[in-house]
């Protein structure tokens, strides 16, 4: 299976990474819109090749990964290649997946291609388990917690602040929130009940530490309805420390069952992730052999991790699954 | 959706409680191989009827959930009533599993009809997180832990033993074991390293206890490779303490990604269960929505978890599962 990846950030490393640890796989090439000249790639004899010239590779790929930005990258760069190509993205922006989806299932469908968009970890097996664990347990209440890990938007939102250098924030659940839920209760809690942020700033010399404190603590959506701490330390200390971006969470469903409710039922999935980008990617790539599989059986347009039967994921004949997976 | 129930016992009763939570589905009937007039169900105005009649029932079942055992009954009954019904078991032999997915695939296949079998929790939704979990990270290690929790076929094993009136055996996860391999250590563990056991006994009136508990702690492939402790309860404690089925466990898998191997990431479900026999009938019912829906696409012959798509088990329309859960 020939893949190829858009886009060489974090994700597109991990992307490149996974690829690796896949025997049936091979990375066919990357596009990037910076120069090809300057992008060093992890594998050898992979050519770079510049976006522009992406429509001459129609043919030597199976299923393009996607890993730009949701922010503006993802809107336009997903419906345009699917057109083209057997794609899967990362799209993350939660209220506007279904226009996203809409737009990109317009285009596969025209160009007589198999799209997946939104996954990944959350979007993606966040989702899954929770639309395994409302169908099982239909009476009950879910629990999304994240963290701990780091929290790309929020880091960029402080180094935004005036007199920051950089900035890493750590997204932390509250651990006797997350204790209530998997106790079985079906609390309500606020956005502050069931996250705190920890922010680690490196401020210019001389800077008004108190004013970004401040500053920080005060932003409207992004940190005003949470608990947050920051601390103060050296472009040193940020190297050494907070250079690698861990994150997880648990999806958590608790509900009844029973003559009179009698039972408490508890449905958790948790992941704790030293590296969110290279997971997110591993994820990217499993989903990439299901939909060449989709495209392979003429299943076009836009699908979601929904629609993928799990069979499809697995590198491995469906009578080695059944005999050693179920 | 009309759903029969075959076999009235824990299970089918875990089933009954879970139909009435989906408002999408009815109770059609419930078939008993013993005398009807004998169940009482829990739903008004169902009828129970003899298993010798359940070919009358054939155009009023949309699915047949089949709640026999896995020892005899499921071998035979889920093949031949496949024949005729769109049908669901838990059948849980993981040795023998292929065997039955064989036989129930060529009768599903002659009838016209669609089969799931190994359905609910281990086999079945712990199978499908081996599978997401193996895809995902292919360089790993898989654990599952199950409970803490009641093992009938333990108990049972127990009340065999001479001068045992009754006896509740729990199956208990070795913490130290569970917390190693949730910090990402992938050690190599015995049976006894894993899990132990946990005995509660009412013993006849002037029974040898040593000599039931040696016979319990030493029982081969029961209790022999595991630490077994053996307590002697009156039958009233019995009654008051130990009349619920609970059960549990994880799937935790474990491995590595990125430039030497750098990274662990740690992907674990866990389910805490007040009642087993409950959740999995509730795991029975969504997914007999989705075999309804292969069924009329014309997707016949014998599935595993593996092959039903998420977005089949959900009441809800794709476009509401699309905005809101993923």
């Amino acid at each position: 299976m020939n893949i190829g990846i858009y886009g060489y950030g974090n994700l597109g490393k991990g992307v490149e990474d996974s690829i690796k640890r896949n025997s049936d796989m091979k990375l066919a090439a990357v596009f990037t819109r910076r120069s090809p000249a300057s992008l060093k790639l992890a594998t050898e004899g992979v050519p770079v090749v510049s976006a522009d010239d992406i429509l001459c590779w129609k043919d030597k790929i199976d299923v393009l990964i996607i890993c730009g930005g949701s922010a503006t990258d993802l809107p336009e760069m997903t419906p345009s290649l699917a057109k083209h190509f057997n794609v899967v993205d990362s799209y993350d922006n939660h209220s506007e997946i279904l226009t996203h989806f809409k737009n990109t299932d317009k285009s596969a469908l025209e160009g007589g291609k198999t799209a997946l968009i939104s996954c990944g970890w959350d979007p993606g097996m966040f989702s899954l388990n929770r639309l395994y664990a409302g169908c099982i347990i239909p009476d009950g209440n879910d629990y999304t917690f994240w963290g701990k890990g780091v929290s790309q938007g929020h880091s960029d939102a402080i180094r935004r602040i005036e007199g920051v250098i950089d900035a890493r924030q750590y997204t932390v659940p509250v651990e006797e929130a997350v204790d209530r839920v998997r106790n079985g209760e079906a609390p309500e809690f606020t956005a502050r009940d069931k996250h705190k942020r920890e922010c680690y700033v490196v401020a210019e010399e001389g800077a008004d530490k108190e004013r970004i404190r401040r500053e920080i603590v005060t932003m409207p959506a992004y940190f005003e309805p949470y608990d947050t701490t920051v601390h103060f330390i050296s472009a040193e200390e940020m190297k050494a420390n907070h250079a690698e971006l861990p994150h997880g969470g648990s999806v958590i469903r608790t509900g009844r069952t029973g003559l009179g409710d009698s039972h408490k039922q508890v449905i958790e999935y948790k992941l704790t992730l030293d590296s969110n980008p290279e997971f997110t990617g591993s994820v990217l790539v499993c989903f990439a052999r299901a939909v060449s599989r989709m495209a392979e059986r003429g299943d076009f347009g836009c699908k979601t991790v929904f629609d993928m039967a799990p069979a499809d994921l697995s590198s491995q004949p469906r009578e080695e699954i059944i005999a050693h997976l179920l």
